[in-house]
């Protein structure tokens, strides 16, 4: 394997992708459309997508931004208790699945559910079931901060028994726990991001503390990003590779009170491949980043294909867009992969 | 209970301290010895009190900062595996103990002990337990954030057991399982701040990322402080109130990389009083800010009574002195107990 200098990777997709609007989506979207060949968009805009109007504007602006590149944004709607069977029917082609979040979880969650009971979320479980609209989760509860994704465990497994038709998604998944319930249910798949399969609580707070590197669900221990990482090197067929790139402003992460999310869309693709390479897995990231997710989801993605070369690439410090800036992960450091031009 | 509404401290002791040098010492000092009646001063200058010469004279520097005050610095020498016997017995009477830290644990420890086998620690303990001077310990490994306080158990169980004349503290305690070794050996002690009474991890990366809370050790989980607040309310005879109050300039907390240590002396009485009121154990209040400390070290403080009245206190933004300056915990907040002038 030593001898791989170039690797190329069909079609890839980042199944949990956050945009935001305005001019940070002008500056972020095409850092994600310039290498995916699509992305499943995060809801949580202020105020959330809960409209087919607000959904098909935002899809549009989306497409304006990343326009130029062979890109799909497939767009999710922000889970509600009162969502119509007929409402859903209608806008069931413009989206991908439905983000649900317990109300205040993270970033823009204000307006998610107070209430994880099944039979409060049952009218439209029921008929997101019947029409075959996955449901995507932020599975965790407001207890200690270590416990919060093992605590919400039981309602993961409460859904997908209630439920064993609908495709639920547990998100950005971060303990050994989590790698462990997706095998138990049919149903129940799980997307991780790059950030969990690297860092573990000591990179945000073992030494300095790092706001760049600090996120929800917060990184665990050493034997879950271990455990992660298993699963994300055998391209575990129930798990996709879901970014959770976040972006907020400089002055927002680098002060008091940070706010959560790691900016990884612009060297995911790069460090994915350099992580396979390492493991001797590369012949199975394509499955990771592709191929599994359009299994669950049951789609067709846009055809694109990405060329990695082995040559350093420098990690720009920032990214800036009008007033608009955000640090990425690894900002300053030097990769040892490159996408082609 | 309801009914105080004063109540008098005497000779408070604080017996983890962190004074620094030069004008953050002309700031902080005073906040200090305003209050209590006298400080252990921990010795990790840049570069660290290791000779006799360096100790007088920063004891010099911290007596003229407070000067006015009635306030007695109990100086500390930085352990190093070297120290002749003829030399402790020199500095002995100008010492109240020796802290021992790993090497690059926490701020200003890079040239700390770089083995923590007790065959390597040997003369130097040896030399102390004989001559009667007790031993302070930051006992964390370089393990993972939340195991590091126990790993770091057999180490302390080991010098423990091989000096048994040797009083040893196990500095700023932060785990159930401190608290529980504390009592399986005679010359096994323990500080416990402020801040680990009253806050967890959940306080510095459950919400927003908190720098002013990030510390080392890292604050842990609920269980544990439930542990340290029991054996501090009932003022356990081997746990002594030290604050590890550890002053950053503002820029250096509010920032990529902040550094660990949270500043509560200007408020640590206050919130005692007010902490330990809630629980109704106001009546220990004193041998856990005084007595303990006075029988574990065998000495007696400089007489002191300082009276707490209910009375609102805004804790300041900010304490300034030329160009230093640091954000208190609480920062902004009011708190149900004050001074008297």
């Amino acid at each position: 394997m030593s001898s791989v200098t170039t690797f190329e990777i069909n079609e890839p997709l980042d199944m949990h992708l956050h945009l935001r609007d305005g001019d940070m989506l002008k500056l972020v979207g095409p850092l994600t459309s310039n290498t995916f060949s699509g992305a499943l968009i995060m809801p949580n805009l202020v105020p959330p997508v809960t409209t087919k109007e607000a959904l098909l504007s935002y899809k549009q602006r989306i497409k304006e931004a990343c326009e130029g590149d062979t890109f799909e944004p497939y767009c999710t709607l922000f889970f509600q208790n009162d969502y119509s069977y007929e409402f859903l029917e209608d806008v069931k082609d413009d989206i991908i699945g439905i983000k649900l979040y317990p109300a205040g979880i993270t970033t823009n969650s204000e307006t998610g559910v107070s209430s994880m009971d099944v039979e409060v979320l049952r009218p439209t479980l029921e008929s997101m079931s019947k029409l075959g609209i996955p449901l995507c989760v932020h599975g965790e509860t407001n207890g200690f901060v270590m416990d919060r994704e093992k605590e919400f465990m039981p309602i993961y497994e409460s859904i997908a028994a209630a439920f064993p038709d609908l495709t639920i998604i547990m998100e950005h998944i971060t303990t050994a726990d989590a790698v462990e319930l997706m095998d138990k249910y049919d149903n129940l798949h799980a997307t991780v991001t790059l950030h969990h399969l690297l860092i573990t609580l000591d990179d945000v707070a073992g030494g300095m503390l790092q706001p760049h590197l600090f996120c929800k669900p917060i990184a665990k221990r050493p034997e879950d990003r271990s455990a992660l990482l298993d699963a994300a090197l055998k391209a575990h067929p129930k798990l996709m590779f879901g970014s959770d790139s976040a972006p907020h402003p400089k002055h927002k992460k680098e002060c008091c009170g940070c706010a959560a999310g790691v900016f990884t869309s612009p060297i995911a693709l790069q460090v994915l491949t350099e992580l396979f390479e390492k493991y001797q897995a590369l012949e199975n990231l394509n499955a990771f980043v592709s191929l599994n997710a359009q299994k669950i989801y049951n789609f067709k993605p846009l055809t694109k294909k990405i060329k990695l070369v082995k040559k350093d690439f420098v990690v720009p410090e920032i990214y800036e867009y009008k007033n608009e800036n955000v640090v990425p992960m690894y900002a300053g450091e030097t990769l040892s992969w490159s996408i082609e031009d």
